[in-house]
């Protein structure tokens, strides 16, 4: 099995690290981080335990790497356009494209360019980012939800679910619906609030309004998800990752991240398209619409300030 | 007709300077500008034409001013538990009590401290502060409703509006629930918002996601204060409340000044009530209940740096 990488952030290099440190044979796309990482290899700083990978098969262009079996997509959904001319040099036929993004639509916006590829979602329930150059961060879990998307697609993602077990990496297969829904629970209210609010995770439930607001916020995503067809997801299920949430270390997720760094948001992701198709269904979500509209005017500010 | 005013800010001096500009026995009681204005008077820069008094009645403390046919209090909300010194030495049997503040639940507050005591509510739809030791600075509007509460209060509250319009103020009376509420259609959304967002009331209105925002904030209130009984009110008010405020010089209200000042703000009053009163009514707010939870979480942070 031939693995590439696509975008060697926090997730990518995590997630491909483990792969390559197992044996597998593991391409990756560099970016900025090219020449270092060719040069000094790739370190990873886990709460599992650290390791260095020493020879690093990096490219800085995918017109360059081989046809692979796996092509992990660890973009910013923002960059999916790129992947018009980042992705057929890897194709082969029976390709699995696994797409570890945040949001809703990015499997459907790509399915769009790639009509004849299989696609996966991967849903990483992680703490982890880039923290300089060739230097990946993993502060929290680390389970991977592996969902296929394209009929078709589900041998072929079993297979990359048990590499990475082997990998020592904690994955699973799940349903596809079910598995976008359940990660935009926490992703919907931590990833916006974080930033309304210029703060972490656990200031956010410190304070009880706010984490009334945010169950609040999770019921809202629970309820659209439910009318869009979901099935074995209740209310139960705000609890527990609220309880989860509040037994992690201070996290800024990565929408967090984006906005610190002055970087554009993924609004659209994990926002608008969430809302268009509640609301199509049905099921608005006003607390999730307000907290987009904020995000819009912040994002709004910052992109004037870039300019 | 002996007038007093207690809070000599941008309300009460502004309305208090315009009854004594046109004649009336004004009495202020001030507190840090009390000298100041003692010896160098008040000055109010408007809109509608600059005035200077040169001789105040200012007191420090209220057991010196004379018992008073009209009180008017321009207190912040937060400091009407002081009133219960304050009022007495200038209560008659007949005083009216006119209580221009912002929110929901004020004269019920005030006359629960004061039973026999005939209030009513002033709604002033005005930009203006106090900026600076005696300096007033009105900047847009200036109408003043006034709102009898206690029943009995409905012939001074209208004498009260004959003498404002005397003094060149646009004056009126009306019907208690639907004047509060009516302000409430504003200050909900503007208030927290500027604050929310750190910004002023045009930018606010400037980005399309945020003025569909502020609209349905609008529309909550207004189904709000329909459930509690509130009639002459529907949806077009709050296209109006828009457009008038689209035509304000960039505007910061009270709340974002309090904010910027590191004041407390007026949550209580303006949020806190009207939400409680609003899903007593089954016609709760979610997006306002969710600026709430932000406004309590600012005032949490900007409270612990204070201390």
């Amino acid at each position: 099995m031939v693995y590439s990488v696509i975008g060697t952030g926090g997730i990518g290099g995590y997630y491909g690290g483990c792969l390559a440190r197992a044996g597998k044979e593991v391409h990756f796309l560099l970016h900025k981080d090219y020449e270092f990482v060719r040069g000094h290899g790739l370190q990873v700083n886990s709460w599992r335990g650290n390791f260095h990978l020493d020879r690093v098969n990096a490219y800085k262009d995918s017109a360059d790497m081989p046809a692979s079996d796996v092509v992990i997509v660890a973009l910013k959904s923002i960059n999916n356009p790129l992947l018009k001319d980042l992705l057929p040099p890897l194709l082969k036929p029976d390709t699995l494209v696994l797409l570890i993004e945040n949001g809703i639509g990015v499997e459907a916006q790509v399915q769009a360019m790639f009509p004849q590829t299989l696609l996966a979602a991967g849903l990483a329930f992680i703490c982890t980012a880039k923290t300089g150059p060739g230097v990946i961060d993993h502060q929290d879990f680390g389970k991977l939800t592996i969902a296929p998307y394209t009929p078709g697609a589900e041998p072929a993602a079993a297979k990359v679910a048990c590499d990475f077990a082997d990998a020592g990496v904690k994955a699973a297969t799940a349903e596809y619906l079910e598995a976008r829904w359940k990660k935009q629970i926490w992703n919907m209210p931590f990833n916006g609030m974080t930033v309304a609010l210029n703060t972490s995770t656990d200031a956010l439930l410190a304070d009880p309004s706010i984490a009334a607001l945010i169950r609040e916020q999770m019921l809202e995503v629970i309820a659209a998800a439910r009318a869009l067809g979901v099935k074995n997801i209740d209310e139960s299920f705000a609890d527990q990752m609220l309880e989860t949430t509040a037994g992690m270390k201070p996290y800024a997720p990565s929408m967090k991240l984006d906005y610190d760094f002055g970087r554009p948001m993924e609004i659209g992701a994990i926002y608008t398209e969430a809302l268009r198709q509640a609301r199509e269904a049905g099921c608005p979500m006003p607390r999730l619409e307000m907290l987009e509209a904020q995000l819009r005017f912040i994002e709004g500010r910052q992109s004037r300030k870039r300019s």
